[in-house]
């Protein structure tokens, strides 16, 4: 962490001196990255807008993008990512969150899930989620999604804690809607199965417009 | 929407019957996309894994990670995801969502919050948030993204729906620990202020490890 603030620092500093300099993140440097770093040390320097540096933040794709793309499609519909890294987060504050979560149906991405030293927290987060959704609820764990070491596997809410779980893990917790089909975790779009596959409307559903503005409809 | 199965159908049968066929949704085809629907397609012919057509699901940002960039660095922390579209979804579903998503104080990105017809959703949304965070609470609409007509603005709880919202805007409500720099909207990445920006630790606080796992540490 505080290697972190000085890789910050560095970058800052070194940018403000002439250089073009990258400060890279894994996954989407904006989701639990360095981004919200950067602006804190250009706030302690009293940074504004157009002094030099000049900056630019370029998204990526997060481990949500990745490792859900890995094991299906868990997040079609509502979902949050939740860190269990409780160093600069009281775990009242994270415990809530699950809570919250849970109880109101989210597809729940955990991050920072264990640690060698840090194991306790996965096995309280279980727990929680547990009281709210059945035991057979849909559980991904993926490790390392697109790189060498690539580790997947889908499992259910009762039986991911005999997996392996560590530092390059993320787990994806089903809503409950989401259901497991050859393999895959999907969580479909909506509640009411309105449309039948054939795009007819069911009995007592009223038709929806097929031009509905959407920020995901293609043209 | 039923134009959307019929969408996922042809490309399934084409597929099926020979052809190679990129299915293409806006953002990530995971997220509020094209990916579930391809699966409820393949489960409705009763598709096995080996069958016919090979999948392959490709990651994408969706649009917290495009959005997010544009204002700054929202999403440093825990956040979710809330589609405002009740089409597929019971509206007390998404209610019920949005208030325990206030309440345990996530960084909130709704999707779909309006459109033409829809008007009353956001406004719905925004006073369940405002009975949980103040109305200085810092809030973030962007409209594409990275496309001709982006159009960004950062505001705050109690003003952002005086500005134009549609159904290419998303919304970003900051969590109580979210600010606002120089324009930008920025969320840090912990609670407690444990660590000085030299990466001192703070009297009264724990120091924590420099080489504390986690998913986003870079070598």
């Amino acid at each position: 962490m505080t290697e972190e603030i000085g890789r910050a620092r560095a970058a800052v500093e070194r940018a403000r001196d002439g250089g073009k300099v990258a400060l890279i993140s894994s996954g989407d440097a904006g989701v639990y990255g360095m981004a919200g770093l950067v602006f804190e040390v250009l706030k302690s320097l009293g940074w504004k807008r157009g002094d030099s540096p000049e900056l630019r933040i370029v998204p990526g794709m997060t481990a949500l993008n990745s490792c859900g793309s890995v094991v299906g499609a868990p997040l079609v519909h509502d979902f949050c990512a939740i860190s269990l890294s409780d160093l600069l987060t009281p775990w009242s504050v994270i415990a809530r969150r699950i809570e919250a979560a849970a109880a109101a149906d989210f597809v729940i991405g955990l991050y920072n899930p264990a640690s060698g030293r840090r194991t306790r927290q996965i096995v309280e987060a279980q727990a929680i989620i547990r009281r709210h959704r059945g035991g057979e609820t849909p559980v991904a764990l993926v490790k390392s999604a697109y790189r060498k070491r690539q580790n997947a596997a889908v499992t259910d809410l009762d039986h991911f804690l005999e997996y392996e779980i560590g530092m390059l893990t993320t787990v994806l917790v089903g809503s409950s809607q989401t259901f497991v089909f050859e393999g895959y975790m999907v969580t479909p779009r909506g509640y009411a199965n309105k449309y039948t596959q054939d795009g007819e409307v069911l009995a007592g559903q009223r038709p929806g417009f097929s031009l509905v503005p959407s920020v995901k409809e293609v043209g």
